[in-house]
């Protein structure tokens, strides 16, 4: 494989929301997104499901509580918690979740992608 | 969970080729290491293992070529594929891979951590 150069990656990325595959490891997938402003609430039934923040400020919200995660930060959501993420302004997150994990989990939306890209 | 700031996990880390845990999602672990000088050749026959540099310069030795690796690069090294990480400076890395994998792989060595502490 080609190394991944993750600033080269989120220079191709124009939308929000829209997670991008660019590595995979065994059965998982590093994905690269820009977030801006409210996603919807979802959960991973079977699935853990971690965020690391390259660039910016990442809210998670959960029922019982919230965190900030700011650069260099990483929380990782357990399976079958309810999740809302959202950024005031343009984040730039990296999120690690097994092939075929959903964006919006069990949750209906506009905002679902089936199948993410490769870049 | 409590969110993992990087640069505070890496605040505590003392020695050179010791893996830390810092977070789990399913049966994976995230791991950071502080590395400088060489580090053994090895292999892991069954997982494929993800680096990604937060700070420094990462060289990949294998045995049909060589990456270099720079902060905010990551490369996927495949399983059963020989490697040897080198570092000609103090270089700060997060580790992605299956829960028990031994960081020398199938080598004997004396850098062997077989029960990495969790930070």
């Amino acid at each position: 494989m080609e190394k991944v150069n993750l600033a080269d990656k989120f220079s191709r990325i124009f939308e929000h929301w829209s997670p991008k595959i660019v590595a995979e490891l065994d059965d998982y997938e590093v994905k690269l997104a820009k977030v801006e402003g409210e996603f919807v609430w979802h959960e991973h039934r079977d699935v853990d499901e971690l965020f690391l923040i390259i660039d910016g400020e990442l809210v998670i919200e959960m029922r019982d509580g919230a965190v900030t995660l700011g650069r260099g930060e990483m929380y990782v959501v357990p399976k079958g918690v309810e999740h809302k993420p959202s950024a005031a302004a343009e984040c730039k997150i990296l999120l690690l979740e097994r092939k075929g994990t959903v964006n919006t989990g069990t949750a209906e939306s506009d905002l679902t992608v089936a199948e993410p890209e490769r870049i």
